[in-house]
């Protein structure tokens, strides 16, 4: 099936040459702005700072800093072998402003190989540029690869769901709900997401939130549950954001009410995105996706995993690689820049949580759906995609 | 064993005649702000907006609205049979003001009950404002037997952990760890709570939060790890609030890291409150309860319901019957006051989940430590017990 693109109403970055302009995540849904980015000194503090966040983007947003680094770089160095040491220090800088997103560190290290044979700064320079640019489209293509792959889940939920209440209808023997097919309303499939996944966590639709995009554009009938993902709200803040702007069927809910819609029968199907995932299957994402993994397969729902290969750590052979970042105590204390709890508390910020593979349904990537035994179906996918 | 009594340094009410002072927790913890409450529909108004919360203190805030009602009532209606009416109807409001928590039904019916067969007005006014103050003081000691029960749960999960520690060091052969009797921080109980459960929701030290308080005051080594509990964060409001006043090592986390904790080994016991309890043991609490229970499930942690028996209802024959509070949207949306997504979004806000008994380790009551099987451990401790 060729589906036609799509395409979000959201667009989180803009690279013109010397410069990139980043919509302020953290002022979203209030106030939408873009800031100048001039300098990849500005890259590392907007990803630090998460005025752009989401594994995908981080990685392009850094590959574009890379390009910015040696446009800086060479004004101070012009020779070739200080220009390439400065460059490669201020990729190690890069690649250190965020610890758990693998994306970052892929976009980067693509880069450092493409220039590791090129002798010319002129040639260095637009090869950067080249390269951040199909690092940012790849990215787009890859999404709608992912959304494609991932409307299918949705649909064979939908069916599912059809054929089971369709049976428990007939064993009721209510010839009216019979008659009329059910209701509409039965149809549709309730997904529960987590953080945002969508056009502002990548370079395109999004990983989870373009199975969403892809679903709603497709006519399936869909309803989305957005948790609201404290500490830093992206659920509230950007999700929910992101889905009226393209018109989509959503409904806010606290981290709290998540489990209690999954036992209530609300919710039909769990998508989340990943920020890192071990050669086991292990994945490692926003912090409150373990305990969705968890509810889910407590309540018999699926749980998936929506992700680019380029997510993918082979190096980390379980969830005990991942390195989990902690962050600031007032993410937790203060929000909208107000206390919320007794001044000076004692705090425990870990911004991801890892979900062990055994929770994990499936993981959609843009080459197609990994099934357990994940050791084995993601040797496989990787044997046979081309992965750069 | 007979311990001594045990007090917080927190009083969310002080009844004095005709008045009733209540602590603003709306306010907390920026502001220590007591309202001074004249009439029952102030206190119809307080329950409602949530200046007093609490399943226990609702009930005894409820029972002091029924001695105002009865003031008030007299004025207007000095003979016995309009006052009974009319203080019949109030009784009905009252009971009406929010309807999860069981315990403000059981108070009014207990005050209905006392004076059914009274007819002196000036008697029936003294009646019910010394039921009123009984159900208080009878609340905090009930209060005080919970944590002593409850304190064995502790000492005895600490005791378990270092006996587990003792064989995974000899195991390892770790002589110097053997020598020196394991490190002190391993042989503290880190306990997870959610909410609030202290003396701002109790007539005493509270249910969950009593048992961390005698635990504290008994010097067994404590560690709280506080869930923020969305959406009217009252575990990182109230919570934090009454642990920093008395002393208590505390830790806020948001609620999405709870899972996490958990399954990274941080958390060792689990205790909750309860807001109505069924006769097989299902239990209504604040939302978000019922995931805690899943999670502590899957990591095999004990899960407790600490709660006096007048928060069981045993005509609910399980949580299908227990009626679940649906809040306004603006709990989801507004932080602060503040907005906290894009404006006029769509809202689920459940206010309490239902855990199934399944998931709950067992039941801290203040007549003892009920365990499964709860239907018939529940109507045996009901069958002794005298419960007014």
């Amino acid at each position: 099936m060729i589906m036609k693109s799509i395409y979000s109403k959201v667009n989180p970055i803009i690279y013109q040459e010397n410069k990139l302009l980043v919509l302020d995540q953290r002022l979203l849904p209030y106030e939408k702005k873009y800031l100048e980015i001039n300098s990849y000194k500005q890259v590392v503090e907007a990803i630090k700072d998460m005025t752009v966040r989401g594994a995908p983007l981080i990685g392009i947003v850094a590959a574009y800093g890379m390009a910015l680094a040696a446009r800086e770089t060479v004004r101070a160095f012009p020779e070739t072998p200080k220009f390439m040491d400065n460059l490669k220090f201020i990729a190690e800088e890069i690649k250190r402003s965020r610890p758990t997103a693998i994306n970052l560190k892929w976009a980067v290290d693509l880069i450092l190989n493409d220039i590791s044979q090129i002798n010319d700064t002129k040639k260095i320079i637009d090869a950067i540029t080249k390269r951040a640019i199909w690092i940012h489209e790849d990215d787009a293509m890859r999404c709608q690869k992912i959304g494609e792959y991932g409307v299918k889940i949705v649909d064979h939920v939908i069916a599912r769901k059809h054929e089971v209440l369709t049976k428990q209808s007939h064993n009721r023997n209510n010839v009216d709900e019979i008659a009329s097919g059910l209701k509409p309303l039965a149809m549709t499939c309730s997904i529960l997401t987590i953080c945002n996944t969508g056009a502002l966590a990548t370079g395109g639709i999004g990983t989870a939130f373009g199975v969403i995009l892809t679903a709603y554009k497709n006519d399936s009938k869909i309803k989305v549950f957005v948790a609201e993902t404290r500490p830093r709200q992206q659920g509230a803040r950007l999700t929910t954001f992101e889905c009226i702007e393209n018109g989509i069927d959503c409904t806010l809910i606290s981290d709290t009410a998540c489990g209690h819609l999954m036992h209530s029968g609300e919710i039909d199907l769990v998508i989340t995105g990943a920020d890192r995932i071990a050669s086991n299957g292990d994945t490692a994402n926003k912090i409150g996706t373990y305990q969705l993994a968890v509810l889910a397969k407590e309540n018999n729902l699926p749980f998936y995993v929506a992700a680019p290969l380029s997510t993918f750590d082979l190096k980390c052979k379980s969830s005990s690689d991942i390195p989990i970042e902690e962050r600031c105590a007032e993410e937790i204390t203060n929000i909208n820049e107000k206390l919320i709890c007794v001044k000076g508390i004692k705090v425990q910020n870990p911004a991801f949580d890892v979900t062990p593979s055994k929770y994990i349904t499936g993981i959609i990537t843009e080459a197609g759906i990994l099934k357990s035994n994940y050791m084995d179906s993601i040797q496989k996918i990787f044997n046979r995609s081309i992965v750069v």
